[in-house]
Order: structure tokens, then C-alpha cells, then sequence
């Protein structure tokens, strides 16, 4: 089985952190690809920089669809692009969003979501809503550290381990979510810190691949999500034209 | 005051058509553009191509921006790359599927909408929730036309009329929501047909704009749909570095 | 176009103030007429006020079917007899909490509600649940003068500026909208005080009854908001026999 | 005890047989008292005869707080003026589709409600939201007969009947619920006819009133249904000054 | 009219104090039985204790149906076995919180609910969602007193008190619910204390149950709530095959 | 890694046939037990069914407790007792209705399940519900199999098949969900003969139970599902004291 892992951005040191995360993670059998899109912008902190990172997931899909990839993970948490990928892909795609949430429903009646700038946690209200994980989701929290410096900022897992400290409490939460591709790497330190369960999404998207495809799921194609109709497309795009 | 129609696709003749819709609306001094961009889809059928038309409507904002535009509209009834704008745009912008399906909420209990391929049907779900409509909204119906040819099928508006005919019936509906830009110039005979109001995007966002702009009323930016951070883009999307 | 401007309530300053307001707005070629109804309240502060103010607005809702109006604005945050004058209307007839709220939604995505008393607060959430805005709609929040002082009390702008500042910050706001039409004259000294777009409601219903009329839409006929069937009244209320 | 039934129509026929309902249901030492307004519709089937019939129930309880009145039930399916006359009362009110939608509540996950004129369904269904019963409430049915005929139609009984057998089978339900005062007569009828648990809003209100009585609780009166703060009225409701 | 108050846990002493309460509210000419079962927990303050007390209730009622009972109240706040009690008896079964949470929607638009131990809090919410009352309760709150220490710690009534106090100014409420079958006897002191309509479930069920019978309502049998399969059932169990 | 599958029945056919649909899963490395419990219902059929089942599913993972199990599966569609369970074990506790439902969210818009007998649709529901999928839940349909039949009912999985067929056309779904432990032997052959991915709990849960224990998660103990307070139970339950 081979699982392809889109960190939507460009930011290589974060690609192999998430390739760590997840190749932990695979079971004897599962081969773990991570790659960095050859296109858009070096991390995600708004609208904008989410919605111009897509083109680069769908190139990264299309060609892995090209290469014999079975299923799928997008390493952001606004899980950018998802419902175009699942029109491309043969196999099954899961956003870390989405399976971060959905598996910390699975750990109690409350979650609370920890991310990085302030101006990122409507996005994941948007998710939660459309996951249907708004009842799991008491909070979404930014610890304020812009995404790069998740890597640099040595005060990285003090200021984050506080932030979901705080947010448990105000929270009354049972599990912690990270809410950014670059915690992979603090999910062990951050629940030996803080006593409860911390979810990343890497980590829980990439088994979710892993069960869908031993299950033999894949994304119904019967209707919305069936190959889109061919059709040109121009200028800077036409590469994408199906 | 100047308006901006940004028609995702690259279809220069729905442009045409939006433009002259928008038009007949236009208050007395106030100014209406119309533009298809430099790159993307020839028409939107999909998740796939409605992500794929985004970066081209944020080129469109982002010189619209250079050149004094007061406010945009955004011609497909996905809405595609909304609130990327909103961050990017010092004025307002409105979506046709949000102006057209909030418009209809203020002319009775419920709405139907009308669109063109059943694929489309899942994305006007999932926006009239986000917007709060899905209280009015009764059902989302498909007649089965390509966009594009919506303009060149000598039956389309027949046909169209059938579908909106039906759908009022099922879904014992007070009004009637074009689901597509290519549609605007078959409202004024869909609503003779029927008897019964039917609200066309174009018109609606048209001017929605111009009165937002009139109250002196823009997106509010003190947080999320700040103007966003600043950072390098790569590859094909290099040109939309902030 | 004429567009009439129902004040619900007796207070006749309060309907000069609301006319100026509505005519500021009014495109070339738009008539504005503002009135008070000749029975009723002095102002509209519990349900037990909004009940008993609908008569008078239905009274003049009648009238002015009989002299050509075509449009109607209802200019009270409870936008009470909004459903009966509907069905008495061959216009469209709009709420101002109504057309407040839903304009604030174009503004990000949350605003904050700064009314008069406490105890009107209940009546303003009722709305939002029903115009779909709830999920937009991030607190209701009283500044505790009542409505005829808004005019009279010299410190009225001061303790609504304070209170839409301090009420913004506590819901993370984007946008605040005015929970009284006796607010309308304090709309943009309260938007250049505070920094963030101030809607008021009495500017964004009167635009968006003339963006309908323009689009020649009105309330849907087919069956709840049909004219009422014709039977007697008696009493008090003889004269409102269909 | 002494509750009073307020029915919001004029016709004396139906408020004769609404007293016999709630007078059935009466415990030994409860009075029940039943009027009809002296002013208003002579019946309800419309916003406009809704709105229209709330000063008629308003001067009733006002008249009813002179008199020793315990607690009120407002005796039509549309609950007009409730929120009104909580504020006016010192013992409890209720409405019957309050009581009777919430008292199908306990008997069973479903169940549908069978009311007169088609165009009335949307207001049982706003009410339906507002009670937190619309989870149980599978659909609103009309049978087509006005409100006044269902005393003089000799077919009345047979054809709400029917239609309480389709609107159980269609919607799968555990119970049917009466959409108005005037069917208060046909309950033992229908059950007896169709098998499954009907419910008279006459009963169900009179018997949560006494209820509610005898537990000594009432509308709380911290805030917002506090007495109404006095003022004047003018014109024809100029009686109506608190 | 026999009704039957199930204790679902196996203090007497509180059984006899519920009996108490649900006797001050019965008519003349209604008995009221209370009982524990004859197995299960001694307290119910878990969702464990709670499962493990619905063998008891069950038990109960199956020998209540032998007995002639008229209708049953299940008296503990987590409502425990109540949808398996509706398939087994004849009459109407109510739940205590159920009843509570129902009542306290009459007095007004928001009640709180003071529960005992912290832990307890979650099902609360989940029986005020399934019940649609969700909307009006704006809290659930703890005292943080064992449920069979209410009956012998002396400061019960005070820390009840003050809880109750605290609960309506966090929660702007307009009446309190009680949140445990153990605090019946502390209703009326209560509500003199905080000048708040205060709401207890034993009360308001038994109210409700004989509203019910008196009414010759029952649960619906058509579906879901029809008598069980009968079938084996073994081990420990086995008493219990229908 | 030791995971235990409870079958909440005591039909020991159905509990070999879980077992085998869940070692087929079962990574290297992991070790599945399956049991059934040693009192209750030979078969889950309605809430009476699914309540009494609870004790006996408590017992199993009480012992499992003993026995160093990692993580647990209750394996009936109506999840009995999870909660409790939570509360009892050390590790994570999955329903197969709950992974089931959550899984199908991953492959499109919307699922349909199908379901053996009519009454057990509305426990689906609620759970739909709770787990926060009922967005994606477009129907809960019956197959009109009595769960014991599934195994020798020789037209089976003909029945099953076009119930599938039929909920899929009917629900416009992009996936199955199949409502009962008893259909899991049935999943390869329905998926294959539909054409539309079918998703069975067992495997779902049991690949779901790994995946927590592979990430270290666990149920969170601060607060609600915390062990339970040791008490005294008496009579046939007195063995569950803790």
C-alpha cells in the first residue's frame, strides 16, 4: 500500500517533520511518500494562502495518480482542497482537520483545538461545522506563533504546551487537537506535559488512509464526486486541464 | 463609484451576459466592469474547477485593487475564492449564490434554486448553510445543461422553465434562485412563465455591492479578513507573493 | 419607486430622524415617505409594546396599498407585523433588524448587536434564529437607555459608543449592527469612533426594499403569503375587516 | 383555581366548545372560565388575523389580573400574544400548540400535527422551532376545511379523519396532534377511529396550567418578561396605557 | 388512576422523600406508588451506575403492568431505561428530567439546571438535546455534593442555595431546574430563597403523568415503542425474557 | 496490542462471524479476542433488548481490565452501554454504529444505512446524532431480516442486496452503511454486487480501536469519564459493585 502525504506548502524542513509523523505511524506493508507542490506559498495563514495552495495539492494528486499512490493525506489543517482531490483520486483522501477532529470525538464528549495565528481559527470552525465535530469542538485557541517559526521559536513547545494547558481548563475539554501540520512533531512532549490526550492530525489521517484502503473504501464516485467533465482551461492553469 | 464583476470562468460570452445584467441595475453613477481571467476554467462544473478558478479571480481583486474598484462581485453561483477576496479587497465583495439566496429569504418562507449539472447540487448545500439559508432553501435542483451551453441549446429555456416549474411545485416554494451566471439573461422570462419571483445572482450581488458601498460598509478587517501576512510564493503562483 | 417607511412606533422625532436616514440612501428617481402610525405605542420596548404596534403598522401598510407605494420598510428592531403586512402587501415589504443583520453577514463573519434595554434582547436572538443570521450573530448586548432618550440624553452617543466598543471586543466582532431605529442619526460617528463597520438598519432596509423593486421581485403569492381570506372584525378593530 | 381560556377569535360557537373541552379536564376545585375577545377576527387564518387578534387577547388577561384569575391558556394553534401576555400576567399562560406539540412529545419520536388551511402551516412550523419540538415534528398537514366550518361541514369528522390517517402513515408517526382550537370536539373521535394517541392543545394547555399552578410556579420575571415598562398609547389602543 | 414512582436507585430513605413530593401533587382520586428496585447501585452518579440501573427500573415496570398501573415516573435525573419502559408499558411513562426541563420551557426563555457532582453534567446536556430544550437551557451547573450526602449533609440546603443563586446571574435564567431526584424536599425553600420559579422533576412528572392518563393518552405502539420481540435471554438475565 | 470485540448478544454464531471480519483487519502484531456475554438477549432488537444487554457488556470489560486488553469494540449497531464502558476502561472504547457512521462521512456527502428491522431505525438516528453525522446520514432504512435470520435465512443477502440498491437510488448516497454486527460477512459480497462503497462497523471499529492504541490515545479521564465512584450494588447486580 502506498500513501501519499500533500503538505500544501512549500516549506521542506515541515514536509519531512510530517514524513516522520507518519511514517511511524504505517503498519508493515504501508510505503509513505510526503512531498512539498512545486507551486504556491511557503505556509498557509489565511484564505488567500489556502486557497492558492490548492492548485499545488491537485498537481500533487494528479501525479500520484499517475504513480499508483492509493490513497491520500493533506497535511494542513484547513484541509485545503479536499473535495476537488477526492474528485481526482481512484482511492480514498483525508484532510488532517478532519481526522483530527473526528478521532478526538472518539475520546469524550469535548475537544479543544490549539493552532497558530489568531486570524486561522475561523477556518477551523468552518471544518468542525462541515465534519459535523461542531458538538466535539469547545474551542479553537491560537497560541500565536506564525507556522514557520513552530520550527525555529526554541520557546515553541513552552508557549504551545501552555496554550493547551489553558485551553483544557477554560475548555473543559478531554483531549487536546493540534491545530497545524507543524505540531506533528510536539504531540508526545505536549501529552506527557499536560496529562491528556493530544491528537495530530498527521499522525490520525494517515492510519485513517491506511484503514479505508485496507477496507477497500474509497470516495462514492457515483455522482458529485466522480471524475470532473474534461473541459480547457488557460493561461498559467492549462496544465490542468483533465 | 465602480463595480467590479469578476466572472470565474473564462467564457467571454457569459461575461458579456453578466455584464449587461449587471448593468441594468446600476444606479445612476455608478460604473460596472466585467472580466473573465487570465487564467482557469472554461466553465465551472466542478469541485475541481471551481478550486481551479480561484487564483484567477484573486489576480482580478488584486488589480481591481490598483485601479480604485469599490466593490466586487463574484459571478459564479459557488462563490468561488470569497473569502480570500474579502481579505484581499479594501472594499466589499459579493458572491452571486449569497446575494441571490439571501435576496430570496427576504420574499417569503422558502426557495427553491435551479441549477445546471446534479454534480453542482452538493456545493449550493453547502453554501446556503454557511450563509444561513438553509432554513429557506428546499431544495437544489439540477436541469441538467451544461454551463456553456446554456447559451447555444436552442431549448434551454424551455427546458429551464420546466425545471423551475417543478421544483416550485415540489418543494411548494415562494420563489425561485437561478443557480447560475449563465442564467441571468433568462430571468425576466422565467418569472413571466411561472408567476412566481425569481432572483438572479448577477442582479442581486449587483446591487448588494452598490448598496454596501453606498453605507460606506465594507468587510470588517480587525481580524480574520485582515489583509493577509505577507510571504513568498514559488513555481507557477510566484506572481501572487503579497 | 415611492418606498414607504413604517415607524411602529408614536414618536414623530424619532420619524424625522428615520426619514433622514432613508433618504440619504434613496436613489435619483426613488420617493421616501415616513410615517407614525395613529395608534399605539410611544415606543417599543417589550413584547408587550411590539404586539400592540402591529395594528397601526398594518393600518398604514393598507393605506399605502391604496396609494401606489412599492416597497415598505417596518422601522423597529422587532420588525413587528412583518409576516401580515406581507400578506397585505403587493410589494415587498422588509424588517430593519431583518435587513441589518443579513447586511452585516456580507461583513465577516460575526457581528455583535448593541440594543437599548435588557430586556429587548430576546426578541433581537428570535430574529436572528429566524432570518437564518444566528450562526453570524456573536452577542446582543444592551447600552440600558431607553428608546425615546436616545434622542433627548445628552451622553446617548458616549454610552453607545462605549458599549459598542466594549462589545466588539468581548464577541471578536467584525461588524456591529444597530439594535434600534432610534440609533439610525448615530451611525457614523459610532463607525469613525470605533474603527468597525456600523450597520444600521433603517440605511440597509431602505436600499435593499429599492434593490428589490428594481429587480421586480416581491413577496412570493402562491400560498402562505397570499392575501388573507376576507372575513369581519368587530370592536376596536372593525375597520381592518378585509 | 381559576383559569381562564382565552380563545383569540370572535366566534362564540367555538369558544362554547372549547370550554367543554378544558372543563372536562379540570381537577375538583379548579374553575375555568372561557371568552372570547371584544374585538378581533372572527376567526384565524392568517398572519393579518393573527396579529390582529392580539389586543383582543391582551385586554382579556389584562381584564383576567383584575379578576383573580390563576393562569391563562391562549386557545388557537397560532399561541397569539403569548410572549405579550407573560409579561401582563402574574400566574402562567399558555399557548395550545404550546402544550399540546410538547405534550406529544412524551409519547413516542414522532409525531405529526393535521391543522385547517394549507396557508397556516408555516406558523405551526415557526412555533414548532421555538418550542424545541421540531425534532419530533415529522409534518404539518392541511384538511382544507376553514376554521369556522369545522362546526357546520357535516363532513368535517370524516375528512380530518382522513387526513390524520395519511399524515400518520406518511409520516411514520407515534401520535397526532390537533392544529386547532376548533377540532377540540373531534379528539376522542379520531383516536377512536384511527388507533394511534391524538392530542387537543385545549386539554394539554388546560391541564399544564393547572399543573403549573399547582407546583406555584409562573413566568419567571427577572428580565425580559417583567411587567412592561408603562407609557402612553394613542389612537384606538389608547386603552392599552399600562 | 395508580401512578408508579420508580426510584431507580436503592436508598429508601430517598425514595421516601420522593413519594412525599409526588403525593403533594396527585388529585384526589389518583394513588401514587414509590419503589427501588430490588438491584442496582445505590446512587446513580456515572453513566455506569446509570446503565446499571435500568435492569431495576425495567423490573418495575414489568411488575407494574401486573399490577394495574396506570402510568410511571422515572425518578432520577439521567431518565434512566425510559425507552425501553415505553416499549414494555401500557400508559405513559415520564422521566424526570425529561418533565423538568419541558416545565421550565413555560416560564420563560432560558432556565438553568443545578445538578450534584460535576462528572453528571454531560448527560444532563445530552437529555436536554434529545429532548429539543437545548435552546432553553443556558447552563447546567454542580454543587459538588454526593447525591445521598443531600440528604445528610446540614449545609445541603445552603450550598444548594447559593449554587441555585450563582446559576441565574451566570445564566441571565428566568427559572431553575433542579438536576437530581434527591433535592424534591428542597424545592419550596428553595424558591423562597432566590425569588425564583424553581422547577422539580418529581413534581412536574407526576403532574405530567396524570395529565396524560387524564387525558387517555399513551405512548404511541404503532412502531417503534411496540411491545419487544420476545426472546431467550440468559445468565443473570434471564428473568427478564419477554 | 490486544484488542476484545463484545458482541452485546449471545448468539455465539454472530460473535464468530465478528471475530473473523476483525482479525481480517488485525495488523501484525495486533491480537483480536471476541466474546459474548454471559447474560442477556439472545439478539438486539429494540431499546429493552439493547438496554438489558448493557450489564453483560460491562462485565466483559471489567474482566478484560483484569486482562490487559488495549482497547475495545462493542459490536452492535445500537452501541449499548458505551459510555459506561468508557468510564471502565483504561483504554479506548469504539460502538460499531459510531465507527461505521463516522467512516462513510470520509467517502462523499451523504450515506444511507440499512438496518434489519424497522423499529431499531430510530436508535440509528440517535446515534446519527450524537456522533455528529447526522448531516451525512440521508436515510436509515430496514430490511425486514430479524437479526438472528441474517445467518440462515438462505435469501439473505439477496434481501440486503436490494435494500442497499434501493436506500442508494432513494438517498442519492455515495456509500452504505450496513446497520447490524450480523451483516458483516455480507460486506464484500453487497459492495461488489451495488457497485458503491459499504462500509461494516466491525472492521471500521476494530481498524479504529488500533489506530487510537498506535497513537497512544485513550479516553479522557479528567472529568465525565473519570472511573465511576465506588458504591454498593445489591440484588442480582451486586457483583458490579466497584
Amino acid at each position: 500500500m502506498l500513501i501519499k502525504i500533500v503538505n500544501p506548502n512549500t516549506s521542506k524542513g515541515m514536509t519531512r517533520s510530517i514524513h516522520a509523523a507518519a511514517l511511524a505511524m504505517a503498519a508493515p506493508g504501508t510505503s509513505v511518500d510526503a512531498v512539498s507542490p512545486a507551486m504556491g506559498p511557503a505556509s498557509i495563514e489565511s484564505h488567500y494562502d489556502e486557497a492558492l495552495s490548492v492548485p499545488g495539492v491537485l498537481a500533487e494528486v494528479a501525479a500520484g495518480e499517475q504513480s499508483g499512490v492509493d490513497g491520500y493525506v493533506i497535511a494542513c489543517f484547513g484541509d485545503p482542497g479536499l473535495d476537488a482531490a477526492r474528485e481526482l483520486a481512484a482511492g480514498p483522501v483525508v484532510g488532517i482537520a478532519e481526522a483530527a477532529m473526528r478521532t478526538a470525538a472518539y475520546l469524550g464528549r469535548r475537544f479543544t483545538v490549539v493552532t497558530t495565528l489568531d486570524r486561522t481559527r475561523g477556518r477551523a470552525w468552518d471544518l468542525a461545522e462541515r465534519y459535523g465535530v461542531q458538538r466535539f469542538c469547545a474551542g479553537v485557541h491560537a497560541c500565536d506563533i506564525p507556522v514557520l517559526e513552530l520550527e525555529e521559536d526554541p520557546d515553541a513547545l513552552e508557549k504551545v504546551t501552555q496554550a493547551c494547558r489553558d485551553a483544557v481548563v477554560r475548555d473543559d475539554a478531554d483531549a487536546v487537537v493540534l491545530g497545524c501540520a507543524g505540531m506533528a512533531d510536539l504531540c508526545a512532549d505536549l501529552s506527557a506535559a499536560i496529562g491528556v490526550p493530544v491528537v495530530d492530525g498527521v499522525r490520525a489521517a494517515t492510519l485513517q488512509v491506511q484503514s479505508l484502503v485496507a477496507m477497500g473504501l474509497r470516495t462514492g464516485a457515483r455522482g458529485e464526486f466522480a471524475t470532473p467533465p474534461s473541459k480547457p482551461y488557460t493561461g498559467l492553469l492549462r496544465g490542468f486541464s483533465l
